[in-house]
């Protein structure tokens, strides 16, 4: 039985411009990306400079020439980004280079914005003020993810916290597209085990949301149901065998997959879901986003799958998910009540427009049945 | 059972910058991709002229731009490209219109070249007298496919054959990426039942040759099977309702999903067999490059297959395959020992060396087998 006139809109676009590089060992082919000569903002954490990231790419890229920002803290603060940006505007920045999670990227990539505004208040003045986005350039990015999670390296959004009023701000547009996406699985392999597993559960919330999606597209259905049939199996293998870096890149092509599949798609309900959660009680972003896609995919998952081979994909996904137990790994941050209040805040804009799906019970048994 | 540390290289890239826009009626949208003002040369066929297809493209750009260039043929001859690309140099051309099957586009992306080269024999020189390309501009492509098969709308790829020496020669290079592809399925209705296998099968033999292929990478495995999984639903429906315009659009997407796959593999063995059978014996490209299909994937089906749902899809292509009877039809066209005799040019420089899969006996065995 096909579904297919279901799922798969009758119009729909396409449009990745990135370059992916990737391989063991692939950072030591940096220098042939970054355009030479140019001054090169490094942006990592104090973590990597410490295991000697920072001066490995000191090395690699010609030290006179790199500035070195590896200050960034985890869920990237506007406040923050914009000081980074406007002390580093003087520095005549031609490139990024963006090392390290999520939150590195997406710092990198707001950077890349804010390094060619002339605004004071680049980002308070659009997210706080309401001013109109009127970016027009973007300094080259050369993105390196260590996590492999995000897919950010291959998409055009970088998300933006607002601390002082617990809002989770998007920044989006083609320019945002990395100019190179870096993939070396040697990179993920320090990552701590339950950094792995959020991470990977942001890759596959990220193929399950582009799936139960109203942009879903033929391409982006190819590159959801790969990453996901990927992750399925290696996923247990990097939490058993965590130094084992075949896994380890094969979560990493997981995470890209799903980066490319949400490019053109966006996240949808569970991502919406998250963001109170993430923003108010300090969930890690991998489960605030992943907690609710057992019931979601449950009550979708025939509509998700439009034949045999797909539902095989998201049976033994459904099952992994079970298995993890991710309502009992939330409480440990936040009560079912606590959740259950937050649910009015769960309506993010251009989110939760985006699925597709059946939701019986609506927000409030998804919650309950969730954190159960 | 995993088999990915066979099949998948640990070193691996991709890039393709095409925009795709895709839908009923898509063909409509032209004009907002189109750039503005620039003079555009339209190159298509005699039919689509006839049939007012032309027309309805100078309506939608405006007529006192367009210059029309409706004289492509068959399998697109060197010297005729070069004749034209060398008499329409002197209009000022901002932008190429191709609407057609995989000679048009050929021809069109050909032209992009040849237009913004000096040289009185640009491809002549290149491809005869053994002169370096050098060519590095090209005129802005939009690609229209109305066949469902070369994928060449997202490919950086153009094929062009020389009738004086019967040989095939290949363009490639970044800049011959089209600028935008525009599917619209409707285009595709007018499509003989003959043609309409014979591109199924180019595209089923696409899927097939970036999967058997040394350059296999996560990206393009994604793509390809999800071509094949929908190629193998929507031929046999194509082929029994053809103007159903459903099924068309979905063998369209396969088509061009097989097409970004090669855009990043390129093919392999099938296509090396193909080329003399159609430059000397005039066999149809679809059927030359798709009647060792069978034999091939027989023998390679666990090796290509990394997991039980892909099984699944390569088993259900292969079943297609043959209830297709292939070797019957070849033989309408060209004997066996004709084939066999043919053995020595079936070996194209930069395909048969990326086929990554096994040939028990060799080349004589698999055009035996497959013409038997």
């Amino acid at each position: 039985m096909s579904r297919g006139a279901d799922v798969t809109p009758t119009h729909w676009a396409h449009f990745n411009p990135v370059r992916i590089a990737a391989g063991v060992g692939a950072l030591e082919h940096l220098p042939q990306w970054v355009q030479p000569q140019v001054k090169v903002l490094l942006v990592t954490t104090a973590g990597f400079s410490r295991r000697g990231v920072t001066d490995r790419l000191l090395r690699l890229l010609g030290e006179q020439r790199v500035v070195v920002h590896d200050r960034v803290t985890p869920n990237a603060q506007l406040d923050e980004v914009e000081h980074a940006a406007v002390s580093l505007r003087d520095q005549n920045i031609g490139a990024i280079v963006a090392l390290g999670g999520g939150s590195v990227l997406d710092t990198a990539k707001a950077l890349s914005l804010g390094l060619c505004s002339t605004d004071a208040h680049p980002f308070g003045n659009v997210f706080r003020a309401g001013r109109p986005q009127t970016w027009t350039e973007a300094v080259p990015l050369y993105a390196i993810p260590t996590t492999a999670g995000t897919g950010s390296e291959v998409t055009p959004f970088a998300t933006m916290w607002d601390r002082t009023t617990h809002k989770k701000h998007s920044l989006s547009g083609e320019r945002l597209y990395p100019a190179v996406a870096l993939l070396d699985p040697d990179l993920t392999l320090s990552l701590p085990l339950e950094e792995t597993l959020y991470s990977a559960l942001d890759a596959i919330s990220h193929a399950l949301e582009s799936l139960w999606n109203k942009n879903r597209a033929p391409v982006s259905s190819a590159l959801a149901f790969r990453a996901l049939a990927i992750a399925e199996r290696a996923l247990p293998r990097v939490l058993a065998t965590p130094d084992r870096v075949e896994a380890r890149a094969n979560m990493q092509h997981a995470s890209l997959l799903a980066g490319l599949a949400i490019s053109q798609t966006r996240t949808a309900m569970a991502h919406s879901v998250s963001y109170p959660l993430t923003s108010r009680c300090g969930v890690p972003h991998g489960l605030a986003c992943s907690f609710t896609l057992p019931y979601i995919l449950r009550a979708n998952l025939d509509r998700v799958a439009e034949h045999a081979e797909e539902r095989t994909v998201l049976a033994a996904v459904l099952e992994l998910l079970e298995r993890l137990d991710l309502g009992t790994r939330m409480r440990q941050y936040v009560s079912g009540r606590e959740i259950l209040g937050l649910q009015d805040e769960m309506h993010a804009q251009g989110r939760i427009e985006n699925f597709a799906g059946e939701l019986p019970g609506g927000l409030p048994r998804l919650l309950e049945e969730s954190v159960r």
